[in-house]
């Protein structure tokens, strides 16, 4: 298959990549660098330098013998997208090319407004794209589990069957997201389904909990491939932070109660619910939603997990709740069904201790490049 | 009250800020003239030739000593917001400046990318215009009933009490609507939604049928300041498009089965519940909707209506069902509620066959201008 990577430099864009080439498929990758470009505006640098991208293709290249296409420019220009689709022809669009932080989303006007045009205007290029350009197409596009926020009901996979005064219809589940950058996942969604129901798009959803993990067996071939690795306030996912302040001797900050909770997956996990996704497409027509997690914690129950893990690795891991920069529940319901992916296939790796172990190790072997500065949250919602 | 009304160069804009005017508000009006560069475009102008909003503002001071101030400007640049918003410190804003046409919005690429980026920019300088420069201020918002789309169950007002699996929870009542221009209107909701509920805005977020009329009070003064009157495919709504083809001599032009129901408002009733709406403000972190319509009748009840209007008016009136250019559902079920604007205190003006001769009479009078090419279809859905 041809497969199209937009936001392939991102921390899963450029794993899934290799992932996809590794598996025989013919893949490109197109970015513009921005989450660079802000990761340096507002002193949040990944842990690990990474290769530009046409760096990492050579290396991977060289390794493996397997080509990555690299497109580099900005996926809100339509004549660029619109040539990109044109010439390369997808089956498959595989679209992480959103701005994906809630803090940088929420910082200010400037902030937001880049987040809420880069977002949508990306997402409705790909779709004219696909519609002019590749119309069996299929787009594969990451959604995120904050698409619902925490409703008082069972989280269905995206599709919610309603009765009301005796009659039923069939709906998407009602969402309500708690940052900008998740709304504009929820409008993304909106138009995805305006377009799939209109003109017959064939579109997969997959709505994501937040990701932790550096290893993929591609990324382990050589530290140049590795992923981007964020532990900052901005980009850095809960796990991936937790476990920098884990080796930095820094008190894990839980904001407000740790009651939050939500659903987590490895990043080896997302690669697999990426190729399931790619290699069995959704119908014309359809707009197929999966929940993408592979179980549930309160931010409370991570951080007892670092700790733990810690402890075995000879750390001294402290906890410390911190207040809450964001307007959000700290004690909620939250139960989310997440069976779609592994009726497809999906095999779970958990969050064990012997996979937490195995990162703090490699923290470890970067300890004297984290930043302290850069973890305590520097945005607030309020 | 200082009320500032966006689009007040519109069909709608212009009449509402009459009325606030005549009523003793303060107002002040905005408009890039946006719709009448589209309409030169598409050679869709409105039957009446209006003045310009300066013109009409000089001409409604000379009759009635109330002034209306004229801003000029495109409301997706922020600045220029921002500086009107903060000028002007408006109580409340009423929110129309969109691309309104449906049928524009699905004509291609450029039309989409316009309405698109138009509608959700404006909303998104809005929002933030009022966070930044006048966070008091009440946002009445012109939504559409065309956000619900016609779902199989009953349509409430904005709000859904959902029960599943033993749990309750309240949300958005769930929206899918039938073109490009009406699914911005959905994501307006959205994103005006998140940020009432995170920063505590005051916002009505008015779904509105298709209006009809061509007379209000003010209006009525003097022919400058006439609404402008479209029949036209692209701006033209249905009542006001059949009603000059009664006078052209043209059948009425039914798209397919004309079993597709939707609510409808005489535009007196529309200035009747923006005033309502602005005189009874939402509370703070209040994002309140309300269905904005007093009847509702199949396009063939519309046909129907027009005829017999038209025969006790000495036209000979014939209907003719077109291949639908639409993608709609042509038999379906509709019951949507509008309790709650009555509630506020509107007295509907309800679709009688005086109010629709009174009408014929008017188009009578520019019979002349009636340019036939501009009513039959000419964008298609597929």
């Amino acid at each position: 298959m041809r497969v199209l990577i937009l936001g392939g430099d991102g921390y899963l864009g450029w794993p899934t990549a290799m992932d996809f080439a590794a598996a025989g498929h013919d893949v490109a990758v197109a970015d513009n660098y921005l989450r660079r470009l802000i990761a340096e505006k507002t002193d949040s640098e990944a842990l690990i330098p990474t290769p530009t991208l046409s760096a990492r293709a050579r290396r991977f290249e060289a390794l493996t013998g397997k080509k990555i296409k690299v497109f580099i420019g900005d996926l809100a220009d339509s004549d660029l997208t619109f040539n990109m689709v044109r010439q390369f022809q997808p089956d498959t669009i595989v679209h992480y090319a959103e701005q994906p932080s809630a803090p940088y989303s929420m910082r200010g006007f400037a902030e937001a407004r880049e987040t809420f045009q880069n977002n949508l205007d990306v997402t409705f290029n790909v779709i004219w794209a696909v519609m002019e350009h590749a119309p069996e197409c299929h787009i594969v596009k990451l959604g995120t589990m904050g698409e619902y926020g925490t409703p008082d009901i069972d989280i269905e996979e995206g599709w919610l069957e309603i009765e009301h005064k005796g009659r039923k219809d069939k709906f998407l589940f009602p969402r309500a997201a708690g940052s900008l950058y998740h709304t504009t996942k929820v409008l993304d969604t909106d138009l995805l389904w305006f377009y799939v129901r209109t003109y017959g798009l064939r579109v997969t959803d997959l709505m994501q909990g937040p990701v932790y993990g550096m290893s993929t067996p591609e990324a382990d071939l050589d530290p140049a491939l590795g992923p981007n690795f964020h532990y900052d306030d901005i980009f850095g996912t809960v796990v991936n932070r937790f476990l920098v302040q884990a080796v930095a001797g820094i008190p894990l900050t839980v904001y407000g109660g740790g009651g939050q909770t939500r659903g987590y997956l490895n990043l080896r996990d997302t690669l697999q619910c990426v190729r399931l996704a790619t290699e069995h497409p959704a119908a014309k027509g359809e707009l197929r939603i999966y929940n993408q997690l592979t179980e549930t914690f309160t931010v409370n129950e991570l951080a007892e997990r670092v700790r733990r893990a810690g402890d075995t690795m000879g750390l001294k891991v402290q906890i410390k709740s911190i207040t809450n920069p964001r307007k959000e529940k700290e004690e909620h319901y939250y139960n989310p069904t997440f069976s779609g992916l592994i009726e497809l296939g999906l095999k779970p790796n958990y969050m064990t201790d012997e996979v937490l172990a195995d990162m703090i190790e490699r923290i470890i072997a970067h300890k004297n490049a984290i930043a302290a500065e850069r973890i305590m949250p520097r945005v607030s919602w309020n």
